[in-house]
């Protein structure tokens, strides 16, 4: 059984703290858009820095941005005191990473007290409707009272 | 049918090319390390700016180090006109990305004319033996003549 | 550009074709329960002859399954005289297979002219409400003009 | 840590044991034909009842072949009393399932204490040398006092 966070801001705030202790989401120029029960969106600006050789944005960018956000979904329905590790995940490439700008939205598909499984969607944005670029599943291990892994 | 390259000066100039022109990998601090006939590793150092909360390697960097040596191991094995997307990999992190630097190397498992598939795994070096960090794979697929993608 | 097919009749019979030749369909004990536009769902019954040493269903059953209703979703989406071969997937197994009945949806996420990804969902059937036990992500090649591949 | 089991003839016959309890193996045909320290093979022969709508194996079938190999040979390097438990796997299917008889080897790749990561191969035996058919990398979670689901 997950024991239920004590309110929203709670974990809002620990994953923002979190979030904010990454190294890779700031060289992203990636941030945090939305906190919800199972549901956390990470956006950032297209940037040549972010590129593979086409121009486009580099799978490793979206594989970045994708886990992350599976990862604090489910960071919304663990205890505090426990940490998550990303023991796996699986990316699609559907379409080219062109656009103004991105976002990626992770969402719980499967909660659980020892392995918790997330799915990915990254989709560009400009003048038009969104376009979806990618899906992620991800599959992630609740840890407890291992030290050097605390959030 | 892989029409097989002209020589290795030949796919490794080339592979070098595309490289140079991946805004991610020079983001990531990555370099080409070895280019030979379907295998192809790149290193990159330890980096604050590459990490995820707990101060190791972020999986979306290892994703795009693994990405890029499974797609120049195929590059190996496909003709000079044609180009190459990747359509999905998975990603199996296996410890902590730490160290002071960090290999990854791509290999071709199964060559092909429309699919090539890849597995790369990544490893932490620091003074005592190589450790296993992570693996990939990937299915890449050759592009004919699509405007936009050439490589 | 996918050309959309004639009309519902027209992939429903040709799926429903394509299934009866299946052996392995056959073997499971699995039919055809739903057949629409993008979305394909496949049924059967527990048995016995479907376990793993737990007594539950095998992972490679529940695979078959999800692999046939994600593909003949993908499937609804192609010209009549096209092929579809499954490139590759990847299964969660989220919790035991364990119920009287088992049902698996798939669903087209991307289609594609060259490529189509799908994606499914296993849920086992007893007296409470359906429980989902798989997810699986599915890549798919349209094969054009290669013989000995007719549907 | 992984404890060591005390002898090959220990996990082996555990693992013979185990296997002849699969219902799903029974009904491909199945056999084991090789239980090493980390290494598994099964082989099953052709058969119609195991195809899809080609006439070649059905990649639910492999799947299962697989992820049997690459169960047992992660059985071979956890303490008796323990279970396994396959979270997720991801299976390409590289050449169409043909041939009098398939091979199925799986792997450890990583050991662990609570997570084992295997790798595993699929081989179309005929006449000619052996062709790779398929792979899988399978993700295993170590299992420990759970009632019924001993192995």
């Amino acid at each position: 059984m997950i024991m239920t966070v004590a309110g929203h801001a709670d974990f809002e705030e620990r994953i923002r703290n979190s979030f904010a202790r990454q190294g890779a989401m700031e060289t992203l120029g990636a941030e945090l858009t939305r906190i919800s029960q199972g549901v956390v969106e990470i956006e950032l600006p297209f940037d040549l820095k972010l590129t593979q050789q086409h121009g486009i944005l580099h799978a490793g960018v979206i594989s970045a941005a994708l886990d992350s956000a599976c990862s604090y979904a489910a960071y919304t329905q663990i205890e505090p005191e426990v940490s998550l590790l990303t023991i796996e995940f699986k990316v699609n490439l559907m379409s080219p990473g062109r656009g103004e700008r991105f976002l990626f939205r992770g969402e719980v598909t499967k909660p659980g007290s020892n392995i918790i499984v997330a799915d990915g969607r990254g989709y560009a944005l400009s003048d038009g409707p969104a376009k979806l670029i990618a899906s992620m599943t991800s599959t992630l291990m609740v840890v407890r009272g291992r030290e050097g892994i605390s959030e």
